[in-house]
């Protein structure tokens, strides 16, 4: 479905209502400004369409109706970029993250912007575009940056939460309340996933920092290189948690062992409490003709008085060694 | 055995009878079209039949004999490419993954695809690219796309097969029904084999993508990027499974031992329940002549009455810590 | 808000008192000398400011404005370095790390530091440049020096710090009195997090010493490249402290469970030693008719004897094999 | 000891009777062919002479008398290579790997290889060498390749011996019969020692083959190729085998943890089987003088029975639980 | 302290007693030869003396005075070479591994060589230097030569003291004798405080093998290559070390474990035996009138049989099973 078609003159959206495919392949045609097309998870015949009025590289198209596929930016013979981006959200109802893909087509003339799955909606890139007239008059090289910098900025959200999912954890782990190693796992499988979304997408993003592509100009390579900037830093985010959940679930297991321990001491000692008295009994229980304690008035009183006293002297010794 | 043999000219195959060794190599003098040979796990004297007519290295054909190669493309000298590619299948019988070996010589005329073990039938690859006369007329080079570009789609089914197991080995850990150590090991030694089937393809794709044999027009290329594409998906893939396979293993172990310490609190609690009884059984099993408690009526009445309430009690309260 | 700000011409400082920005703005147009302004957690407008005084990039000034930033060294068309520093501190209050960031401006006339959070005062930076007029006369790029010797020398407390929390650890982990889980991964964290704020330091420092600025004269460069000995070294100290740590981890792991061993050992040897004579006293319970010993005049005490040479026995056995 | 010495001239051998070390040296200076000399556990005097005949580095001599090196192909400046290699066998006596060395000295005009250790015989590398008059007549570079070629060959019986051993260790593991973790350690150490053999290898060999003696034909270069192919695959094979070692280390770990909660859950079981009933026996031996069932006729039969039904309960409970 | 100061002329020592300081720099201005000054834990004063004399750069100055450094060899913008190179010693009496520095200033005329710490003593490299007169002829960086060629040679009884003390600790962990964590970890430490010694100086001696310092001729180049042949050697013997004490630490802790489930068993396996018959003592304590056993005259003399028998044949059944 064909969400928003414009196209961009000397930095200004030149129509308020969205055009139709031909005629913005039409448009296209022009020696002036360009045209983005917004499409959101796009029927076969819809995107067979528009490969056909833009001259899409069958590859491409057929990339862009897949999903799961690894970011990438690619280069057609003719002058057309390809690029794949993965988007990452948490789902709060579900209580983990939902990836999209957001796959684009950069001509000289035309940029096509293709969403899928629950990517993040395109729109407030376009209007932050629209605001920037200067960027925009760099042609649609610059959608790349805008489309770019919203899909890595709305991957800051998704490290918050892992970050405060691994606190919860790790308040988890240390209380000893519970042994979360199902969390942890999920957790780690999913920086993981975020992480396979994010890290190819920094080889590209060095080369289009780093000049790879003329035809984007000077002044917008800085911008590049901000996105690449903060690409980087979820990146190492990432790896960092990663890391950090590796060496929980290590901590997790040292933690259970040592409760294992002190659950072990605690029931041994009261076992001696018990057994202790109890061979006492079993003592007095023996049937001897001639054992005097049984016939002495207060013999009953005085061993039950010792049962109390040994077991409350146990009690006082496992305490002090810290095993009750 | 020579499964199919034909020679193609302007993008079309031009027999279609399976031609004879001898046949296909003097067609090969021509300066027209290449013949397409596949030959499914030759005998030697058949190989070295083939060895002589089309002038093959000593050094490949004795490669496309073996088993248990590397993934490579070499180019030879006489500007023949010899290529070794490892295919990988999920026999649903044996529940386990089964690997193949594809070698190609290519030569400026011809193509000779050599199957070896459970390897992939190729057949579907060649009535693709008969399908496709716009990339057969790119000349042989054209079918080394075709075989990669059937074997590593062939990977994708694997590593679905993987998955799945991955996720019925995580249901299976933390439902703590079984500790299924040996299937995750079992399981992580086939991702490792996997990924030593398609890790050294890399290097040599993206060789083929960035222009490293000139003979590879860029049209093609574009073609050779795409299968490079799917195969680092496919590593990046495996590669997160081997590691998710890792992080099972210890998350089991935890597993394991959280399940040791329940086991071991819930025997200490019914151990408990047990012994308190007892030891006041004991204690009027003693033999001493003053004890009151004996020669009361309902002394015996209240003592299991006691006992059954310090039962109760102690069942109580373990419940309550979450030791039963 | 502004903490300092002064003109240094030919190596000395040109004015005692601050500079207005304004006025050092106004001072930047000359073609001599530079303006060295130092700001601390500047208010939005107030950078905004500076920004249009100075002709900053907006990109720079966002990010000077952002916290927990990537170390980067980047240079903008306009000749102007953008450079971004993470500071770390022990706050031995908290007993953790904090971290800080400066950013800073660089160009061919001025030099803005900004400080944010915790960052290290820089104050003594300009006071020790000020007394190197030599370096100082290089120019601004001198500020950049001064400001990266300090911050990377207020590494090495930490570095030490850690160096002495791990020893504490290895101490109370080999001691066996208690079993630091918690405070092993606290650290590793910490290690982790200083990790990230040396590490993508050392890329920028190295094109410093190599020469990828050519405005930084050969002798400047000697300057940059102690810098990046330093950094260099404590980032291979960080690295070995969490590779110790991980290692720590496991050894801890090792540690509990030999305890456990010992706990299982000691807690069995004892109800040996109790349940034998136990055993004895019920053997003596017996109700049988015929028990020779029961009538016997010292059966008694020769049982009870038995019983303590019985537990005298067993504890010297279990001493002897070391589970007492 | 010299054990064979001949010189070979277009491609054939010379003299059937070995030459003694001046014989060669003359020989060596002539314009044609070249000499081959091989020496096992050189006496120092011995390597002392052939330095002084051939004219052999100090620092190349050093070495071939030293053991345990790096396996390494160096170039000395007077056109001399100097080659360390190490085999490895596995010693089916010691049930252990043992490795070996040849160094080797190869001039425009001679080859000197120095066997030490247990390393292989190349007495049939000479012969496989001899009866390929066409890779003989390349010169003395072709003997490096004919030894590279039959050490790296005989890597291949070592991994297939590491692999069986592997596979023996995983039945050993999950057939719980025992744990072997000394063999396991034990055999990681040698796929350690031997990765260690092969890898420092791949570096020289990748430089053989990509042209970076010049002194080597293209033909020569595809040979070198194929020693190439064959030790980067034993190189893999060794990295993988490594890896399952180390997984097959916590895998035993988990194991014996299993099994563990098994033999706990088995002796509790039998536990609570002996303690119920012991428990009615301690009632029933109470003395009070009301118990009206220690009156009743059937009474001991019946609670006899009560205890033989209830210790039968249990165990079909545990049973049906898995604990028994 | 200068500890001796000495001219070489033409590959000869030109005087035999030791210089001073400022006959040493006076020499250095003749055209010819170079001076060799050897300080040992210099004052800051006598540094500065030196430093002033011979000019040497303010920052190779404070770090030669610093200690533990990274290994490093830089070059000043006048041609002084500053090298820091760390020495190790296997501390018989401390048991532990103790480290030094070495820092050289080289000149084009002049090498001073500054030891702290307990780094070895630099006199045997310059006797062994003073016999090869043709490498001291080659000038100042002959020296460079020596000395790295003695501190890399001293690494080895190093590398073989660790390979000792791992085998003892293999020995230990597997004879089940004890379990020595810290040991390892120690262990594991000092690998780890030995590879940072000898990491960090492959960098510089590969640009040294490799000719990026044009003054150091090609003969004596493969001299530096030797030396850099020693210092892989040695790199790759301590990475094999560090990850073989990592792979005991696991191994140590399987050996823990399954030690575990021996004592678990034995214990488990005693208890039962004395469990048994204590049950069937108490059931003969109960008070039932009608017990025909208890009024058989050999009631008493069979239970007892009973339990010996019952004793036994549980005995022999837990040994047949291993459980004993």
């Amino acid at each position: 479905m064909i969400v928003d078609c414009a196209q961009y003159r000397e930095g200004r959206r030149a129509q308020d209502a969205p055009l139709s495919v031909d005629a913005a392949a039409a448009l296209c045609t022009l020696d002036e400004g360009f045209v983005w097309m917004g499409i959101v998870d796009p029927a076969p015949d819809e995107l067979e369409h528009v490969k056909e009025r833009f001259g899409l590289h069958e590859l491409a198209v057929e990339d862009a109706q897949n999903f799961h596929l690894r970011p990438k930016i690619e280069k057609y013979d003719d002058d057309i970029y390809f690029v794949v981006l993965r988007t990452a959200q948490d789902d709060l109802e579900l209580d983990r993250l939902v990836f999209g893909e957001v796959s684009m087509f950069i001509g000289p003339r035309f940029v096509i912007t293709v969403r899928q799955g629950t990517a993040s909606d395109l729109h407030p890139a376009r209007l932050r575009l629209e605001r920037r007239p200067e960027l925009l008059a760099e042609g649609p090289i610059s959608v790349l940056w805008a489309v770019l910098d919203q899909i890595v900025d709305d991957y800051a959200p998704v490290v918050e939460g892992l970050e405060r999912d691994i606190e919860q954890i790790e308040a988890s782990v240390f209380s000893g309340e519970s042994a979360p190693t199902e969390r942890i796992y999920k957790l780690r499988r999913e920086a993981t996933d975020f992480y396979r979304a994010v890290h190819p997408l920094l080889g590209p993003l060095n080369a289009l920092e780093n000049g790879a592509y003329p035809e984007i100009g000077r002044g917008l390579r800085q911008y590049f290189r901000d996105v690449n900037d903060h690409a980087k830093l979820v990146n190492e985010e990432v790896l960092a948690q990663r890391d950090l959940l590796a060496t929980i679930l290590q901590a997790n297991m040292a933690v259970i062992t040592v409760e294992q321990n002190d659950v072990v001491r605690k029931i041994s000692g009261w076992a001696a409490i018990v057994a202790v008295p109890t061979f006492i009994a079993s003592l007095y229980g023996m049937n001897f003709e001639h054992m005097p304690e049984t016939d002495w008035k207060y013999g009953y009183v005085f061993v039950v008085a010792l049962m109390i006293a040994i077991g409350a002297a146990l009690y006082a010794f496992l305490r002090r060694i810290n095993w009750l």
